[in-house]
This record gives C-alpha cells, structure tokens and sequence, in this order.
C-alpha cells in the first residue's frame, strides 16, 4: 500500500518535471493565454465546481465542522469569479523569466549574464481553503513551474473539480496539462512521499497552521520554505505620536486578527505608558481585543490579565493581545528577538536615530516604521500576488512574488576561452 | 555524554547568535580592520600554526593516510601567507550589507526598501583542508555574519590554531571573539547537533565530498544550501568550430580534473563525429586522459573502454572522462538532464540558434557557451571570493560570493499608515 502511493506521488511527479521542462521555454503570451482559458473556464463551470463543493460542506458537516471553517471552505459564484479574475490579474503581472538579474563583461572578454529561469517543480501543501488551488497553479503557472497541489481532504472534491477544470483549460493552448496536478491519495502519506521526492521536486511550500509547516520543515528533504506563523510586535516609542500609536495598534490588531500579520504584543516605551497605556486599554476593549499584561501594565488596569511566558511568545489569530511595559528601545528590541517569529515588527516614532536603530538591531522578515503590521502582504507591497509569506531567511523572506518562484542560472559566453 | 555534546554544541550556538547581533550593525571599516588585524596575526603567528599543522601531519602518517592527502593538509610559511593574503582580499570587497535590492513608493504614500542584512548564523562542515577555516571566516565576518566551523577531525590541531589566532586578533577591535568559533567535540555527534540547532544556526553549508553533503541534506533541519557535486558535460555541436572545441575540452578535463567544475563527459553531434571525435581521442590519451566511450565512439577507436550507466553519472575528478555521440542537441540536452548534478554545461558552437536552445533548455546553475567549464568559480566571475558553488536552486545558485550569504528584510515608512 505504502509502494504503491509512493508510486503514484513520484509518477504524477515525473510528469511535473516533464512539463516543467516544456513549460520553462514557454514565452509570456503563451503563459498568459493559458491563464486566460482557465480563468474563462472557471466561470464556465462553475456549476461543477459548486457540486463538488457541496460535496465537501456536507462532509464536513457530518464530521461537526465548526461554521467559521465550513465559511473557509464554502465556494459560490461570486468566490468562484473571484478566483477567476486572481488568474486575470496574475496574467497582467511581468514574466519575471528570463529576467536579466546580473550582466558583465570579464577583462578576458567573457560574457556573463546571471538570468532568472523557473524553479521547474512547486510543491504546495496547504490546508482548508480551496481558492488556494487556483491561486497557486496561477503563479507556479506564470513563473514557468509546474504546479503539484496537496490540500486538505476536508477540500477533496473542490480541488479535484477545480484542477479538473484548469488542466482541462490547457487542451487548445501550449501549456501542458501536467503543469497542474494535484497529489493523489488519501491521508498523511502522500504529503510524506511529496516531501522525500528529493531531485523531482524543486521546493515546497507549506501553507497553513504552525504545526503543517513544522512537520514539514522536520520531514522532508526537499527544500522548504517555511511561510506564515507571525507573532508580530507593535512598539510604542517615546517619541511616537500617540495618535498615531492608538490607530495603529488597534488596526494592526483589529483589522484582521486571524492572519499572520495582525499584532500580538504591545510593546510601550515607559516614558509614555502613563499618557498612552490608559487610552490604548481603552480603546482595545472598546475594539473588543482581550488584553494579557504584565504588572506595570495591569498597574493602571487591574482588571487585565497577567501575561504569561506562553502570552509573549503566542500567535493569538483571535481578539487578544500582550502588552507590557519597556524602559528602552533596546529593551523593546531585546524582547522582540526573544520572543518574536521574524514576521513583521513595527516602531511607532517621530525619532530618526530610533527608526534607524529599531529597522537595524529587529531581525525580521518585515519592519514598519509608522505603519500597521497589516501591510507585510503581496498585493499591499504591490507584487500583484503572493504565494506566502516567507518567515526564514533562505531564498526569500517576506511576501513571495513571482521572482520569489524563479531561481537562476549563469549563461557564460566565450569565442573557445579556456582556463590558463 | 551526548547530552554534553549537544548543551556544548549548543552553548556555541547561543554565542554565535549574540555575536551576529552586534555584527550585524557594525561598519564595513570596522569589519574590514579586523579582518587586516586577522590577517597579520596569520603571518606574525605562523610558527604556531605550523607547529598545530605538524601534529594533524604526524597524526596522519601514523594513520597510512596517502601523501595527496597530507600534502592537502599540510600548512607552511607561504600557504599561510596566502590565507592572510586572502582575508586582505575580502576585506577589500565591498560590503553586501546595505545594499537596497528594491526601493519604490506605494500609492499610498508608504516607502518600502529591500535591504541586504546578514543571515545570521552560519554553519560550514568542511574536511581536509584547513585553509577553508580562515576563508571561510573571512566571507562570513564581512558580511556581517557569526560563522560556526566544524572541520574534520584530521585537521584538528590546525584548525584550533587558526582560530585561536583569528579570535585574539579581535580583541583591540569592535568585532565580538565570538564572531568565530569551532564547533567543539570529538567524531559525528557534534555536526549532528549543529544540524538541529534550528532557530539558532541560520544557515549550513557542507564542503566536501558527495557523502558528506549527502549526509548533511538528509539529517539536517537547518536549511542547507548543497555545493559541489559536478558532473559536467561539454557538447560539441555540428556548428562548432572544432579547434576551439579540442581545446575546451583538454582544457575542461586536464586544467584540474579533481575539482567540481571538471569536464565528467563528452558529447559529440554525429555530423562531426568522424572530423572531431579521432581528433578528441588522440589529444586527451596525449593528455594522459582515459576513455569511456558509447558504441559510435568506439567504432572510432576499439581500444576505448565501454562506458556503462556508472560513467554517464560518475564525477571522476580524474584523469577520465565519458564520451557519446548524439544525433541531436536536444539529445544532448536530455543526456544531460538525465545523467547530470546541474553544475556547469558547456556548448561549443557558432551557430547562435544552437546556442540559445542549449541554455535555455539545459537546467543547469552555469551554462557556457564556447568556454571551459572551469570558468565556474566565484574568482572567474569576478566575486573575488566563493563561499561554495550551489547545485540547488533555493537561494543561491552557481558560484556564491559575499551577497549570497546575506537575506533581505523590507523596511516599510510610512507616516501612520493603518489598512481600511
């Protein structure tokens, strides 16, 4: 049973590297028309993929799904056109193949040309939301990749009705069909095979909770790229502007809580926690945000609840948040590399040299001075997409883009140059 | 006593980690100061050195271990000047910290900046050698990197020389004694601990044979980045011009047959076969060569051994070389796509069409095109130092200087920017 699923995850990734090969020489308007038919294809048929949804919601249903999931997973008309018009606006984007990243001339006349090219396979491991299908397979598909996609079984029948309609988009185009698979079989060991498939798969990329991406940092010798857990920082500076601060801090928290760029500390400098701690508690509550303090914070609000080691370093997703009391930037920056996952931390300051000294000493993916966290995000830093948010420091860090999905390669042009 | 190894393993790691963190904001003056400082210690500390390198000598006599080998080992005045010479070099290199990859303004006002920092911790497990331990040190101090180094036994005594020098000469200066550390401990447990030291090693990078970095990919958890294994192919293409293509050859193969940007194998397109392939033979047998041919290149020569599946994959680093007959570049290219490491491929060729399908369908990290492969070296393109030469393509691909060990962070400005 185990040979013949390793079997069926390393044949539908022969076929990947197949098409990768194919798929790697392909111009942009060939790339781009692709899209385009999938996208139609999508509308198109949607009746078909709302049934196999259906499918799914009753699933999961049976299984006592919580509602806010069964939301995640749900997909209508107007998710089902959304998705469409993200493959739309994926064609829009520049190829970055081909992409001249260095260029010069040696003093012996040799030419060299440092180019992007595709990784060639893209694993994708991801949880619940089927849209993730289509958004995938449109960037892998743009940047020259082929695609394999292993989501969750709670989406079995979505994203096999949603790869169904893509590839059968391909037949009157250049693309191949194998640029987009999905990775058959049922449980955890097709995503084990997927993660050992060492030489036919170029890189994965887990996408979803803390304990997906660890199992697959753990497990698989294929190259990772560890995306998302965010416990991000917002630091209250001396010189901050105090309404600013407030709006920050409570958009940073508030706007989103449930993704991995909202604030999960409030760090306040303590020359200000008089003037700015009361207001901020305040406005937290009013928010609806539940507040986990230590003692110099709980000494204007006893009613907060104490902060504990497992608060400082929570990713929360939800309405809550740590606050504590610091006496320098230094302190600030101290707990953020203790405590933090490297997401985004932002400083709120009219200060330069404090600016300058918290973008330089906080080791993270993303700083913001005077800023929300909420904007560490493809679309907001204006990629157009974003297959993840990269937290480690190999490759990428930060939103990835298209260029994130290329590697390259040196082209060396000589006329019979040897070594002496 | 392995709990011991590990907290020892461990207890380094911790100390890299505070020393990157004040590297990461020094200067390039004083990065570069300590590395001149570093580099007279070499030469004013020579006798020690040489007295350590005397006893891993004496060690390996005992041992039966080959002269090659111990002359790889071996230290004197002039190897140890030119690792002084070498840290002189990198201290001349510009510094990659800094450096904004990407810079632009958002519709809304907010600023964002790519800049270069440094990864952090990193990790190299090299053998024989102990010159790797200063030039290693040397890249990862300039860029601002704390650097783990975890030589192999045989090079011991020297390697603790090394950086007992190379720490001491910090100490007048702003550069942390931890900046530079050995991994301490006897046999495999410790590399084994620094490749789970994830969350506190940053990067690996194993130098050395096929086995060491086989090994390292499969047991670490930290993200490795693979270097060297080279089987690389020159094609002569029906439009070479054959001169040219006979010297790049020899060249490719003779120059250093035991480093990785060696020629491993020899296609020939079968229209110059009968002009090109008697003219091949007879110069690499004058260069002491040893054939491994396919059936069409032995019906030039009888004498030539068969080459089975073992050569078309074999990195000899000798003075052998396998070599087929092919009726096509695109056979070419599937030879090389199935038999290949994805080191360097070189076509000789005039025939510009030739050459654009070859280096765009190749997926190799250097493609050359009337050139040796030899010219893959981080010293050829100009880098002025090379850490390694990635094989994968998460990173860094080809030769990696100064930049390759560094990551990104955005720096996002903005002016109380909250999302709507």
């Amino acid at each position: 049973m185990t040979d013949e699923r390793a079997a069926s995850v390393l044949d539908v990734a022969h076929r990947a590297r197949t098409a990768a090969a194919d798929l790697a020489i392909l111009a942009r308007a060939q790339k781009d028309a692709a899209l385009l038919a999938m996208a139609d294809a999508l509308v198109a048929r949607t009746a078909q993929i709302t049934a196999a949804n259906d499918e799914d919601v009753a699933r999961a249903r049976e299984n006592g799904t919580s509602e806010a999931i069964i939301d995640r997973l749900r997909l209508d008309e107007k998710r089902i056109a959304a998705m469409a018009d993200g493959m739309r606006q994926v064609a829009e984007l520049p190829d970055p193949v081909g992409e001249v990243v260095r260029g010069y001339t040696l003093p012996n006349g040799i030419e060299i040309s440092q180019r992007r090219v595709p990784l060639g396979v893209v694993g994708i491991i991801y949880e619940a939301r089927p849209n993730v299908t289509a958004d995938a397979a449109a960037l892998a598909l743009k940047s020259g990749n082929a695609v394999l996609l292993r989501g969750s079984s709670s989406a079995a029948s979505s994203n096999a009705a949603i790869v169904d309609v893509l590839r059968s988009a391909t037949e009157s185009g250049d693309v191949p069909a194998d640029a987009v698979q999905l990775v058959p079989g049922e449980g955890h060991e097709p995503a084990k095979h997927l993660m050992r498939a060492r030489g036919l798969v170029d890189i994965l990329i887990p996408r979803g909770g803390a304990g997906l991406i660890r199992s697959v940092v753990e497990e698989s010798t294929v190259p990772v790229i560890e995306t998302g857990v965010g416990d991000c920082h917002v630091y209250v500076d001396a010189a901050a502007d105090l309404d600013k601060a407030l709006d920050i801090v409570v958009n940073a928290k508030t706007h989103r809580p449930s993704v991995c760029n909202a604030a999960e500390t409030l760090l306040v400098h303590a020359d200000v926690a008089d003037a700015f701690v009361p207001r901020a508690l305040s406005a937290l509550r009013d928010a609806g945000v539940t507040v986990h303090g230590d003692d110099r914070v709980r000494a204007h609000d006893a009613s907060v609840i104490p902060a504990s080691d497992e608060d400082w370093q929570a990713e929360y997703l939800s309405l809550d948040i740590a606050a504590g009391i610091v006496d320098s930037l230094d302190e600030a920056v101290a707990h953020i590399r203790r405590w933090g996952s490297g997401h985004t931390e932002a400083i709120v300051t009219d200060s330069l040299s404090a600016a300058t000294r918290f973008t330089s000493t906080t080791d993270s993916a993303a700083v913001m001075v005077n800023a929300s966290t909420r904007f560490t995000d493809g679309e907001q830093f204006g990629f157009g997409a974003e297959i993840g948010i990269s937290t480690q420091k190999l490759h990428a860090r930060g939103p990835m883009g298209l260029p994130e999905l290329t590697t390259t390669t040196y082209v060396v042009t000589g006329d019979g140059h040897i070594r002496a």
